[in-house]
């Protein structure tokens, strides 16, 4: 019981620092009435928009729950109650981080003013800490309530175990589908009112970014909040969960080589696993504990070397805990020896750093690859463009081989397991990462909030450079999200595999079957890109129409006495991520189960792979593109090529523009697709296992 | 004996027509002295290009025939000799059809100012049935020498046959590499050229397109030859040929059902089945010289009619014919009936023409999609750029299915050898197909000649009527193009599977190995993709320049009296296109060797089809993509959302510059990375057959 009972000591102490965090923030000054009155817009914007998002989210999580009890032939009530706690439990964590988040940043903008670097900077990481430790801490108790809840442990039936564990996929269910919405709605959301703002107001009324007259730059910077703090923390919380569900499923075959019939030693073994996993997943909260403390008590000097710091201090930190757990605990187990599991763990992070530090070669304005794409702005923004389009496909390459690296050497170590180990290695620490990419939004904001109340420059200097921090933490962390993606769709869809019992000869690549899924899925994210593309493009619109409609008829606006009609726009916005989002999700959570029923889970399997491979590189592609075309602009914007205001910066626009919803809707999105089919797919196993599929049926 | 006989004979007949065609060209007046001069200018700007192109290829080439000599424990001096073979032949079809199509384009344009409509269709379509016919009369020529050379049907020793079969494999390999070139080369250099030319002239100077002054406007058209006549035929040559050659292996295959061990009377079946496919391919060509009769005798009232009558009875004849070939000729074979052959056929053309519908559907600017883009245009170039991405994403989804559907329906048919017919049936009438498509750039340089030689309003009148009907029949061809592509690499994997004995076992998406193959394939088109974009970037931006220093240095240029320096463009453009495709061919050539020898055949399957799959997605989405940007900036030239000059006008130009390489360089190349990359890996069989690969010797 050790393994459970460190976990949830480890939770409950993240919850706690979470709660002590919140009374740290909260007993700050927020500052003058104007910024106050800002603030207040940010939040109830966020809120309202939270509201809203919930409640459509609500239904769809009720109804999938309701058709599961009525399939409980297939599921049973356990995987219902997993599939909504799932949920739950992502839905808590964004409304914890979001609410807190957008109460620190007014603050962050006062320090900045009272305090200077480090007292914002304290600030803004313990806002972001709210939301890593509340995603990692919730995730966890969640998960080790659900084992206590359902008895695994004290099971020594091996059938009754096994269909236990199993029931356990649905909370990983529940939290994907929540995050799907989270991502796609809240990436909709910020990217429709961003491009919108600027289209307006830099590009036809040229007024500068965050400027208050522009009324939709309230909703810009709720955007930011819903999209970049509540969309990533349930995006990591997902990939987290999974991470971990996936390796316990994936512990069962490889104890049992794949039989799926356990003696009492070999359970004895799989228990083992699963109590280390959840042993090295306390280590890695504690840590990350560490870490943010270090970020606090570093802040002091140079903010980079403190975020970038405290990182590291967390992943090295967790690596050794996980060797000294390993060699308490680790015994053989399959084939293979009780060094296995480190092997993958490192093989995970290992890979992890490497996609981390690609993406910032690839979008940093440090390195070549921008500052070409800079310099071909100089030609125009068609040439800007597709220069940016191809700076991403490139970035694909190095990430591929450390992905096929990191799968090769992790099943050496622990054969399919070792595939699930490594993606959790990528995760164990994301309590640091998710404060790291909080803290962002949050820095963002502050700045925000110190041009629209007109504070004195060298505030927006403070929140600037706390900003431009978060930026290059964010591309590592951008990297990380994609990378473990990656590697939990891949560990869902192994554990797929061997829990629907698909003999290995079914799945050659040469079967018409097989062969069929890869088209179908490596199609869908395509689509499903689409579909978010479309529904961006509507909102931006939208939102044009209604800053050119304010601009045109309220009075005195442009001059800064006419007061511009925020909420309208933070409507707009709201109603274009709600309607925006569903029907990309319909496509998400309906075709794995269609596929199943049509075409039989041979083919459902091809078309998880063929999904996730496409998935995953269009991923890593739009990140890559939309980063670094952000970074070729502020690139020029720091005088080169001409600066501001010259041909190449006009271009760097337009390029920017196109690369926002790329890198912040549909590359985000697609990496919550792929995860959320493939653990659908696990889920739906008990319902589809043995079918043939009604279309090879016809033939 | 006889389909061999009858491969003969029509190919013969075809290359007859081809040489009356030129008679019939090369009789017609080419016009006034201005027109003549600028006709020669590309003629020279053409034939300089090739000349170079051709010498690289050649020492490639010729690199690659020693190697396979100097291993010929592997392959024998044979296959070295198909695969000069190979290349001569696409190099003879490309070079004829070029010269002509270089010499009817100004005959055209005099013809249409001296007998209007009428006899400018005649000629163009002449000209372009020339490169059509040549095509498919060489390839089938040059497949029948072979096998009449090697005796492959005399043979009777069951081993000697397949092994004999096996060396026209790289047949397939000569013409697939030197399609590569071609359309990478070409591609380069008319993107290059036509970006540059257009961002100086007609964003920069405000100059029309094809204005004289413009001294890239040579280089822009001997561009349109290059790429989309040399390119386009050397493209769907290679698919041709290739789909025969897979068709065949598979007919082995098949009907040994899958021992590759055949008895006597297994031998005839094979051979029976190989007589059927070359009848059928005569019955292809016949069809096809009647569909271009048919064209010129019912050009008199309708251009469009003519062109698409003329596909539609090439087509209907062919599967009449064919219906009556395998009625007369047919015999059950393997596991599957007579008629088998004839459905996978069918499922091949019908999946064909809904491919060719959908892109008709998403490009022409008859239909929602590139309206709605037009208007999206409205809101700047941004978020013009970002819906032609969109559509062109969305375009995918019907398609992938309509190629599921025929690939389930051809192996339902006639088993793995079905997928092949299939492919076959699709290219059966190239002959039609090529002529059509050729058209298109002879009408387009046609007017292109009008408006340079200041010829008359009523002159350009017709020859922009010639060139808007070419347009809609392009989109249908680029359709056929992409789905025969994939039809052709899914045949030859299946070849290369068959060929290399992978046992079905070995080959789950389940492995380790397997997996790794999917990802690195899957990323290869976006590594191609991000070399060739780079490619033609580099060449626009020195043609910018230099059109930009022109301007700027020779004296009285923008009044019409300076002359432009059309020879330093065309010199720019052709080093360009000779260096930017050096690199991603290389890619393209050495992966399956390099997979092959590091990682395994198994993981080269899995390579082959990740890349397949990834690279038919994109490439659909590229071609439509960039189609649908040309034609929602066309609507809006035509007076919509404000007409020319109007903001949404500029972004539409944006969008098309961006979408140009798209849809003419790196869609069609990747049609052909994915052939070349399967057809070599079939030829490398011999070589890599039963090797584990080093990585996974390390493990």
């Amino acid at each position: 019981m050790s393994g459970l009972i460190l976990g949830l000591v480890s939770s409950v102490i993240a919850i706690i620092v979470v709660l002590l965090l919140i009374r740290t923030v909260l007993s700050k000054e927020e500052g003058t009435d104007v910024m106050k009155k800002i603030a207040r817009q940010i939040q109830i914007g966020a809120s309202t928009f939270l509201r809203r998002e919930y409640i459509y989210i609500s239904i769809v999580v009720v109804v999938i729950a309701i058709a599961m009890l009525f399939a409980k032939q297939h599921f049973g009530y356990t995987s219902a109650v997993s599939f909504l706690w799932g949920a739950i439990v992502s839905g808590a964590a964004g409304l914890i981080g979001m609410s807190i988040a957008t109460r620190a940043n007014a603050r962050t903008t006062y320090a900045a003013k009272e305090s200077g670097m480090k007292g914002a900077l304290n600030i803004a990481i313990s806002g972001g800490a709210v939301m890593g430790l509340s995603v990692v801490g919730i995730a966890l108790l969640g998960l080790v309530i659900l084992l206590f809840a359902f008895g695994v442990f004290k099971e020594t039936d091996l059938d009754v175990f096994f269909r236990k564990l199993s029931s356990i996929n649905a909370y990983a269910m529940g939290a994907s589908l929540f995050a799907l919405f989270a991502r796609s709605g809240g990436g909709i959301y910020t990217k429709g009112a961003d491009m919108g703002a600027d289209l307006v107001g830099k590009v036809e009324a040229g007024i500068p970014e965050d400027d208050p007259r522009n009324p939709a730059v309230i909703a810009d910077n709720v955007g930011d909040n819903v999209g970049d703090i509540a969309g990533l923390g349930a995006d990591l919380l997902e990939s987290y969960i999974e991470s971990m569900i996936a390796s316990m499923v994936l512990a069962v075959s490889v104890v049992s080589l794949g039989t799926m019939m356990l003696a009492a030693e070999e359970l004895q073994e799989v228990k083992n696993i699963i109590e280390i996993i959840l042993s090295i997943a306390a280590a890695g909260i504690v840590s990350s504990i560490l870490g943010v403390m270090f970020v606090k008590v570093a802040a002091r000097k140079n903010p980079q070397g403190a975020l970038l710091g405290g990182t590291y201090v967390a992943a090295v930190l967790t690596m050794i805990l996980a060797a000294v757990i390993i060699w308490k605990m680790g015994a053989p187990f399959g084939n293979y020896g009780k060094w296995g599991l480190f092997w993958s763990l490192v093989s995970g992070v290992v890979s992890g750093i490497i996609i981390g530090f690609v993406s910032e070669l690839y979008t940093s304005n440090s390195y070549r690859p921008v500052r070409r794409l800079a310099e071909s702005c100089e030609t125009g923004p068609a040439i800007g463009v597709v220069g940016g389009l191809s700076l991403g496909m490139k970035s694909v390459f190095i990430p591929i081989i450390a992905i096929v690296f990191a799968i090769i050497v992790s099943s050496a170590s622990a054969g399919i397991l070792g595939i699930g180990i490594a993606s959790f290695g990528m995760l164990v620490t994301t309590g640091m990462i998710v404060s790291v990419d909080s803290y962002g939004p949050i820095a963002d904001n502050a700045g925000g909030i110190a041009e629209m109340s007109h504070l004195p420059a060298e505030v927006r200097g403070v929140t600037d450079h706390l900003d431009s921090v978060g930026n290059t933490t964010a591309a590592i962390g951008k990297g990380f999200a994609i990378g473990s993606a990656a590697y939990a769709a891949i560990g869902l869809l192994a554990a797929y595999i061997v829990s629907a019992n698909l003999a290995v000869e079914t799945l050659a690549i040469s079967s018409i079957k097989v062969l069929s899924g890869l088209l179908i899925g490596g199609m869908l994210p395509f689509l499903f890109s689409s579909l978010l593309f479309e529904a961006v493009k509507k909102e931006a619109f939208a939102m044009v129409e209604e800053v050119r409609r304010q601009f045109r008829e309220i009075p005195g606006i442009m001059e800064g006495k006419g007061e511009p009609d925020s909420k309208t726009c933070v409507d707009i916005a709201t109603k274009g991520a709600i309607k925006g989002m569903l029907f990309p999700g319909a496509i998400a959570i309906l075709t794995p189960l269609v596929i199943g029923i049509l075409f039989g889970p041979v083919t459902l399997a091809g078309t998880l792979i063929g999904a996730i491979i496409s998935g995953i590189i269009i991923g890593i592609q739009y990140a890559n593109s939309g980063g670094g075309m952000d970074n070729a602009k502020k690139y020029i914007e720091e005088g080169n090529y001409g600066g501001k205001g010259s041909q190449a910066h006009k271009a760097a626009v337009v390029g920017d523009t196109v690369g926002d919803p790329m890198k912040d809707t549909v590359g985000p999105s697609i990496n919550i697709l792929i995860k959320l089919m493939s653990v659908i797919a696990l889920v739906l196993v008990p319902m589809i296992k043995g079918l043939t599929g009604i279309i090879w049926n016809l033939f």
